[in-house]
């Protein structure tokens, strides 16, 4: 059933990433803010220290460390406290030999001071006199002007998808504003005679749209900008019409729907056609070793991908993880480690895979004790409920004839 | 160091998880393309059988399985084409004794029909006829009516935090508005007479504020909507306004910064004395074996969580781990299964950990070949750079003295 020929899906993918080329989005320039997730389009360096100041990371004594040296519970060394560093002010004296000041976590160093020593290693012995009973190295207790960021430093490299984090460097070095770019557009065309709007009432032999939301969500959740194209009926040119405008005001073009065998070669040509438009590019591969998703197709007409997707909910998920992702994380700009989020399980049971096939297996993760069970979830892939029950999809790869019960396998989640 | 009588971070949360009590939130209505990733307020039930009529599921001949049993290569068996299904239509025909109808993928089961027989087993010998050298069975390749989803069933529980899967499924059977529950509000006071906003030049002994930019992302990535209040001086007078004035317009409270000793001693002081107006509640922890993050201050007023953090970046995002992520859960209705997203890797170096505390490690991901090594971030926690380089963290538990090389970890993704 499943021919040799078919590519792997690992080869399909590479064949579009092969072609298409940066650069491929332009940036817009936002308030830090409104960057969260958002893909840094370029280098982001500081223009200053932080600390801009070195600073206390105890409540303590600021002095000089070579005071303390040799102090111990029979030899302590005895120092004046002179000053008091307050919080979020510049110190306007400067430590002398012999001398400390009160400063509190967070507060600047005086001048003529190197390290802090903490509270709890010195005893008040006057108003103006503290016995330490330990030595401070210096540096000791201080976070250094510019430890944490140094001016001219790149704190933020061009592609890093800006966490929660990431902002808070940038504010704390002043940065409110930074350039990110835009997200790439991707156009869902929804095609069959049999498919109404969800928002329709139904006629028997109609069902409705259901893969344009999911499409929507994963996209949102990778970084795209959806823009739903509505529903058409599977006709030649009607399709051709939508995927060209879709070409011109969009970064990627998916195609969803269009099962029977007619209206897949149907999506095939029109790619091939409106690429010869183009002068160049179009259908790339028909077809993986995959289930679900062997019907897939993949091309680029004018620099910009488009997909055939087949109709089935699941197959939809699994071609989305396969293909849609790396493609719109390219398009996107990023340039970071990909860590798929995963987790460890032990399956609940065998389960039977064909030869030369890559498998995607939707499966339910169960505790049972101490073990984490990955259970399969059975029916059709043209059940949407075989995705609302699943945590994620356990894949068994094309060499592999199966999983065993009890196997240890790495679950994707959702 | 470590007094024995902390609190573990364990014990700390469910102080406070087991004094907030449900039902929290209101809910609201909203379209479903509005609600990816929100949680559902009800039960949703569907409306309907999906999908609505028995469908195949690919190209063939819808007809009788009965006039298929026993066919094989040296009997075959012959039907007479009489129809054909087209695709969004109901057949205005039924399938009587040894006849079939043409049906594409998708296409509704004629009456008279319980089965599909794929295009590939059968050989057209005439216009009319067609030869079956393989039996069908009964439901073969058949999607039944409501075999996804049956009229009445709970398509999506309470509490279930929407997918792109769920909110297609809704789209199937014709939901486009639900209730969700609202987004908790957390307030973020800034506290520390040196902070001073993002966009302010410096003046010496000044920082910026880094942690509401760092706490506004983690609430909006665990479903919270954050309500940054501003930056305060350390004066009890100013910090009970807000903190009070906190708690009647947001469901949770956290004051970030107030390092000092003498700081955190006026936040807990403020938590009681605002408790005493409210006739109950109040401080429930000051102070967790955890490291980064011990001088955490946890409570809860008007059955409102209040927490008061430390002002060191990674320990906002360990207690954000610890404490906000499962309370803000808890308030946003959150009822599923927890996946914390996680990798395995080794550990590239081995580190000490004290013993009765628990330690979290900031750690980068780094591939070797095929091993993935977990890199300890070095550097003071009040470093923000420490979390721009790390990918997620290793928690080591109170029980444990450290970590050797080698060691497979799981690495807790950010």
């Amino acid at each position: 059933m499943f021919d040799k020929n078919y590519l792997l899906p690992s080869e399909a993918l590479d064949r579009i990433l092969s072609v298409i080329s940066a650069p491929f989005l332009s940036d817009e320039r936002l308030k830090i803010e409104e960057c969260y997730s958002r893909i840094a389009a370029v280098d982001i360096v500081s223009p200053e220290d932080l600390p801009a100041f070195s600073r206390s990371t105890v409540d303590g004594y600021a002095l000089n460390s070579k005071d303390t040296f040799g102090a111990k519970d029979t030899i302590p060394a005895y120092i004046n406290i002179r000053h008091e560093v307050f919080m979020g002010a510049s110190p306007d004296f400067e430590i002398k030999q012999g001398e400390a000041a009160k400063i509190p976590t967070g507060g600047m160093l005086p001048a003529g001071a190197d390290a802090v020593l903490m509270l709890e290693h010195s005893q008040v012995i006057s108003p103006d006199m503290i016995e330490v009973t330990k030595s401070v190295a210096p540096g000791e207790n201080v976070i250094q002007k510019g430890e944490d960021i140094k001016e001219g430093e790149a704190v933020i490299t061009k592609g890093h998808k800006l966490r929660a984090q990431d902002i808070g460097a940038l504010a704390g070095i002043g940065i409110t504003e930074i350039n990110v770019f835009k997200k790439p557009i991707v156009s869902i065309i929804s095609t069959g005679d049999e498919i109404v709007s969800a928002s329709n009432s139904l006629n028997l032999g109609q069902v409705r749209d259901i893969n344009s939301f999911v499409l929507s969500g994963l996209i949102m959740e990778h970084g795209g900008m959806p823009a739903k194209k509505g529903i058409f009926k599977d006709d030649y040119e009607i399709i051709k019409k939508i995927i060209h405008e879709s070409l011109n005001d969009s970064d990627m073009v998916l195609i969803s729907g269009g099962t029977s065998a007619g209206a897949k070669d149907m999506t095939a040509q029109i790619i091939d056609d409106i690429a010869g438009l183009y002068g160049g590019g179009g259908v790339l591969f028909h077809g993986v070793s995959l289930k679900p998703g062997k019907p897939v197709i993949g091309g680029v007409v004018n620099n910009k991908p488009i997909l055939g997707l087949p109709g089935h909910p699941a197959a939809i998920v699994v071609c989305f993880n396969l293909f849609i992702r790396p493609i719109l994380e390219k398009l996107s700009g990023l340039n970071g480690k990909n860590l798929d989020k995963s987790i460890k399980a032990k399956m609940a049971k065998s389960i039977a895979s064909a030869a030369g096939r890559e498998d995607h297996i939707r499966v339910y993760l169960e505790k049972h004790g101490n073990e984490l069970l990955s259970v399969p979830v059975l029916g059709k892939s043209g059940l949407i409920t075989t995705l609302v029950k699943a945590d994620g999809i356990v894949i068994i790869p094309h060499g592999k004839l199966g999983l065993d019960k009890g196997e240890e396998v790495t679950v994707k989640l959702f």
